[in-house]
């Protein structure tokens, strides 16, 4: 089913994708990855997220660069917003995983991109955060996609890329369904 | 159960908080917010997205200034790593919601923060991504987030703020339960 044409560029190299699933194939062992992050806490509801190492193919990588990112919340809740709020990092997350998928899918089904634009958002009841109603969860109600795509296919063509990409999406997968969280306290002086 | 005492700061206007939340249950329509991204495909599994404005307490709002993001897969994927991957904005979020719910719970239990740290890791075996084998999940096998926290506090106490702080956060809520997730594709042009 690869169809990599010589006139489609998505700037996606899925010949090296291939590659990679086969050597995996082989050695499953190094498939098993370990994404991170550091974080510390600035003042009041402001803290500081940094993104630099991982491990995978069975040694520590790192990223070209180290990323910092701040969150807070908004000054309508009395913060001092120097960051956006954690949840909005989800939507970013969330965006960025079916984008990648949708030129990954889009290269490997020899279709060219032209432009790929999205909107999410996502619902929340804030009376689950504050406690006033412990039936309102404190997470989303739910977050919706929008996106607008220009390729050389038919809206069939490019809905089946859509849909193939959020078959394969991490982070689809860990918004849509149950991922399991431990929150340790290793160290709590007094 | 309310302690803010004169000599704790965290930087956390529970008043403010505790007003928001007397508000709200006399006007719910009020807590019912939604949280947005722009989201574009740069090249490749490139993309950048935006965060400036959000709707609640029954209007749009704005944050101080606009962020973007880049993210983008590692050069170990065949990828130019321009930015980080789509699922460590995950972590990066979850942590920013759990640190902000242990600062404002800290301030409202009348106890001082003095250092607040962590360490995020979530595994991900990629066969499932890859399509290798269709019994491995796409995301996060697990994340285990890691606090160190220095505190005016006993050990129990820190570790009861950070387990109330897990109560009421909102990404802890939206990684460990589903979400519903829609994708629409408004507009695909041949």
């Amino acid at each position: 089913m690869t169809n990599v044409q010589g006139t489609v560029n998505n700037g996606v190299n899925v010949a090296a994708l291939l590659g990679a699933r086969e050597a995996l194939t082989a050695t499953p062992e190094g498939a098993k990855f370990k994404w991170r992050a550091s974080h510390k806490w600035v003042n009041g509801t402001h803290s500081r997220s940094t993104v630099s190492g991982f491990f995978g193919l069975g040694a520590e990588q790192k990223h070209k660069r180290e990323w910092t990112f701040d969150a807070d919340h908004p000054e309508i809740f009395a913060s001092e917003d120097d960051g956006i709020t954690p949840v909005e990092f989800l939507l970013v997350g969330l965006a960025s995983c079916l984008t990648a998928g949708i030129a990954a899918v889009a290269q490997n089904r020899g279709i060219q991109l032209r432009s790929v634009q999205a909107t999410v958002e996502g619902g929340m009841d804030i009376q689950g955060i504050l406690g006033i109603d412990s039936d309102v969860r404190n997470g989303f109600d739910g977050i919706t996609v929008r996106y607008k795509i220009d390729a050389d296919a038919t809206p069939e063509e490019i809905k089946a890329i859509v849909a193939q990409s959020q078959k394969r999406s991490a982070v689809y997968d860990a918004i849509t369904n149950p991922t399991n969280v431990t929150v340790e306290v290793n160290e709590a002086r007094a």
